[in-house]
Order: C-alpha cells, then structure tokens, then sequence
C-alpha cells in the first residue's frame, strides 16, 4: 500500500497523511493519531522518501560529534532536552561521529548532499570557526549552541558565560579573596574565551593583578580538576578560591583538597559551573557547593523549539538568545582564613 | 554533478564511490579518503538516496530512546562506544525519542518503512517484551542490548547480571553480613530481575530467609537510592550490607549513610554495581567503594562490531554473546560489627 491508496482508504489528502506522519505542527495532534492509528491498522507504512517527496522534509535535525568527546554529560543533557521537544512532533535525531574538524566538515556536506536532515546544530564555537559559513555556502538551516567569537549573523542560543564568571569572581574578591584560580574549558571555545574575560575583568577592575599560574584549560573531567588542583596546592602562593568549569571538574578538587588534608570551604572556597545533572547534585554534596547555574538540558529543549519553528518555515534567521546565568551560594564558599 | 558524472570523472565505477561513500567496510580506507577528497574538490554532494539504490544502505542504524530515561548515563556510555565504532565506517545513528511503548513500536515501523536505517539496536528489553517479534516481522535487522526472559532466538550480547550479584552477594555472607539489601533497578527489566535471582539464590544456599523489607528498585539516580537507604535505616533490623543498582544509586546511599552520623564501610558495606564512567569513579570515593564492574562503553563498542558485521552481510542470527563482570572490592566493604 503506497500513500496514495493508503490516503484514499482513509478519505485524506496525500498532503495531509504526508504532514502528519512528518510531524508537522500544522497538523493537529488528534489528526495526527488517527493517521497513525489508522496507518497501523491498514499496513500503510509510511515511506519516508515518498513523503519527503510531497512535503520536503526529512523528519529529523542532524548533529555531529566529536569522537571521544560528544556523549559527555554535559552534552548529554543537550540532548536529552532537544530530544525530548523534538519528540513531540516526531522528528529524529540523526548524529554522525567524526575525528576531526576536516571530518566533521566531510559529514556537513554529506548530510547536505543527503537530505537526510532538515537542520543542523552545530555546537561549542571555537574562536576561529570555518563551519558556519560552510553551512551557509551548503544552504542548509543551521542553528548555533553558543556563538561565534564575532557574535554571528546567523540563530543561535548561548549563556551569559562572561557575566556568570564575572560575577562569581566579584563575589569572592568581596568576601576577601585576592588570590583565585579558575580550571576552565579548553582554549580557543568561544564560551571559555568569555569565561577567562570574565574572570580577567573582575580581577582588573579591583587591581588585582592577573597570574598565570592560576589558570588552568582542559576538558570538563574530574581528573583535570584534580591534577589543577594539586598543582595549585603546590604553589608557594596557593590560592583560597577557585572557580572550577563543571560539576565533574569540581569532584577533582574536591578530592584534591581533602587528599591534602584541608577542608572545602575553611581552607579553600570553591565555586564550580553547574550544568544541572540529576546524578551530581550540588546540593547534596559535603560541604554544599556554590555554583553559577544553567541548566543545560532547558537549553536543548529552547534550540529543540526554535528548530521547529524553523522547519515550520519560519524565518529565524535573525535569531539570537542569551540567557543570564545564576549564582547559588553554599557552603563551599567563605572568606579567606587570616 | 551527480554519481554517474562524478564517478566518470574520477575514472571509477559508480559501486565503488558508492560503496566508499556510504562506508562499506570492503572499500580501503585510502580509497575512501581519496575519493572523499575528490568529491570535495568537485563539489560532487553524494546524494544519499542515489547511493541507497545502488548499494540498497541507509548508511544509519536506529535507536529509539524513551523520553526522560534514555539520555541517562548508562545509555550514554553505551551509545559513546558504539558510536566511536560505527564512525570508523562513516556509519550514522538514528535517534527517534518516545514517550511509551506504544509510540516506540510505530516508531520501528516508520523506520523500516522509510528504509532510513540499516538496522536497529534494541535495548533493556523487559519480561514480556513483544519488541523482537515486531522487528522480526517487520524483517529489519536488529540486535539487543541485554536480552528477552526467553533467552530469545535473535542475535544479542548482554552482561551476566545473574553471576554478578550472585557473586556480591556471596561474598557479604562470607564476611558474617546476615542483613543485606538490595536497590535494584525497575522490576519487569529482564536485567533486574537476573539480579533479583543473584540476590535470592545466594540467600537461599546459605539458608538465610528473604526479606522484602530488604528489596526496593526504581530509576537508577541518586535520590532512589538516598530515600531506599533511609528507608532501611529506619527498619527495627536494618541492613548492615548494601548492594546499590549503579554508581548514581551509591552515590544516594553515601549520602544517607552519612546523613544518619554513619561510616561506610565501618557501619554499612556496600557494592554498587559500575558501569565505568570517567566522572564518577569508585576508585576516588572516601572510603574506595567496592563494584562489581563491567564498562557500558565497551558493550556499545562490541555491539558496533556486530553490526558491522550484519551491514556487510554476514549471517549473524545466531550470535549470542554474555560478558562476565569483575568483582572489584575495596574500603567499603567490611565485616559487619559485633
């Protein structure tokens, strides 16, 4: 049974079976489950090609990872949130895994080429970043988690990571601090880029003067946490605060510093980047650990909403988003012992 | 340019830049890097459909996820090696999200109705699980992460759940614990329910009577296992040996432990079982937590290597495949109390 005979024994149009079963929003829900149901009953089963021919659609947004590095928590979270908004109009997640950027660049014009994807979302801008414009020239809709470092004249969505990082520093130098490290993302992201200014500003403003052996790059893992930290301890001015990029990268110094026999919070304050994970909580920990918090899996669930909108055939191209980032105070952070 | 003009101008048959672009494990890796490099140069956009009729693949796998659970750390582990593998074949994944079981079943029709994938991975299949009989009929490709109650005649590879806790269990009754609990994961997942075996034939062969008040099971997350652990603590008998479903489940249980003004290892064993992440590591927990251990990630990648297999046509209907788990013990186990 092919779409038109299954669109005839339902009494439907063919442009209206197609756009159900490609989960336009046009389509009322209820519609949507009688095709289905009915869909099911009759043995139709929708061929994805065939409906792509009627409404162009793929049914689903493209998204490509690095080996190694895309099913990290954070970005898991992303996922789950863009799954989850996605879901509700049956649209799918198609996701390569490459190497490198000249792979990832290979993957681009092969899902272009393919029209197996509607969009794409690219992700973690690094500060000289070819692939928004390769999209551009392969006329694919795209939409950016973070931004360029030149802000970018395309959709995207990001964090205050300046403001967050800014005001966390501020924060501690108020309480007394005058010596803070800060474990960031990996040079030459764009968000760890805004995170360092953020941290460099707050010091400048307050004439404290910056130092290099207080700031430490790599990925959001417990080990580079722990390996920073230690380093730190080493210092012979070591400091009494540190801003650690991830919840993961927090659990390194907190092993770090219990491993030296001090404690969090009386010894060294901690600030860490909280993502919101449901298995590393915050809150739960001991002592309590401040963070400035944005929840990573609602940031999925927004691009998963503007993504729609863009299928929906929408014009979002002048789409930009930041969102303000809070900071909880806990127990982790206190003035510095005299 | 399309497939026959661009493999004319190579000076090569359309099979083989089929073939090499759609990942084929028979074309050399040199070939494909260099007819990759070609289409590049001439903007040749390999057109998925095209290359489906001449080499009848998707170039995809399909995986379909439930909302709220599949993005957890334990799936994301798993689809972290399996995509690493199928990327060394350019081979993508398909992620379709449901809300239930019902949805996840018409979800594998449209699937294989759209020939959009070359086969399907199942997973955590439950007691009565009709999923396999559904694939089966609709004559798609599958294998499954875990396996049926049946034992089930469809290629699988599952961990042997039954001998891990079989073997935790054991080894507290050695060291004199006579009060054991059990955080398992949700009943009716096959998985469980080899653990619940484990766990009561242990029991039974030593004569010791199993006690209900003992057993609870939920979502493998922190907090069922914070609110299980108090619930023990508050019983007239409480445990004095923990088996926690997962690492998130340990980290709950730690939680309560200390709540109550308790020691682990001293005052309450406990083995959790490990499905290896790089961010929550037993080995770095105070005191050392003792796992039976076997790495999601490593299952994802031999499940990759399976469907390689299955892709390049080789009869694998008959491959079954059960990995034994390590019991790793450390500071929290100990003797109960006198």
């Amino acid at each position: 049974m092919n779409l038109k005979e299954f669109a005839k024994a339902i009494g439907m149009s063919q442009t209206t079976v197609s756009r159900a079963l490609s989960g336009y929003p046009e389509v009322k829900q209820e519609t949507r489950q009688k095709i289905l149901k009915l869909a099911q009953e009759l043995g139709y089963h929708p061929n994805r090609s065939a409906a792509g021919l009627a409404t162009g659609r793929a049914g689903a947004v493209g998204i490509v990872l690095r080996e190694g590095r895309g099913f990290d928590p954070n970005t898991t979270e992303f996922m789950a949130g863009l799954a989850n908004r996605l879901e509700t109009r049956q649209i799918d997640i198609l996701i390569s895994v490459v190497e490198d950027r000249q792979q990832e660049l290979a993957a681009y014009q092969r899902l272009a080429g393919s029209k197996r994807v509607d969009a794409i979302i690219l992700h973690t801008p690094t500060v000289d970043d070819e692939r928004m414009d390769v999209l551009k020239k392969l006329k694919i809709p795209f939409i950016v988690h973070g931004r360029g470092a030149d802000g970018g004249d395309y959709p995207w969505l990001d964090i205050d990571n300046y403001g967050a990082i800014y005001r966390a520093t501020s924060y501690l130098l108020d309480i007394g601090h005058r010596h803070i490290g800060m474990i960031n993302g990996s040079r030459g992201d764009v968000f760890a880029e805004h995170r360092e200014q953020g941290y460099r500003n707050a010091l400048k403003e307050r004439g404290i003067v910056f130092r290099s052996d207080l700031l430490t790059s790599g990925a959001f893992i417990d080990d580079v946490g722990y390996r920073s930290m230690q380093d730190f301890l080493s210092l012979s001015e070591p400091p009494t605060a540190v801003l650690a990029g991830s919840m993961m990268t927090a659990l390194g110094v907190m092993r770090a510093v219990r491993s030296a026999g001090l404690q969090l919070g009386a010894d060294v304050s901690l600030i860490a980047h909280d993502d919101v994970f449901n298995y590393i909580n915050a809150d739960n920990m001991v002592p309590t650990v401040s963070t400035t918090r944005s929840s990573m899996r609602d940031a999925g669930v927004r691009i998963g909403d503007i993504l729609l909108q863009m299928l929906a055939g929408r014009d979002m191209s002048g789409h930009r988003e930041i969102w303000p980032v809070e900071l909880v105070l806990r127990e982790s952070t206190r003035p510095p012992r005299k």
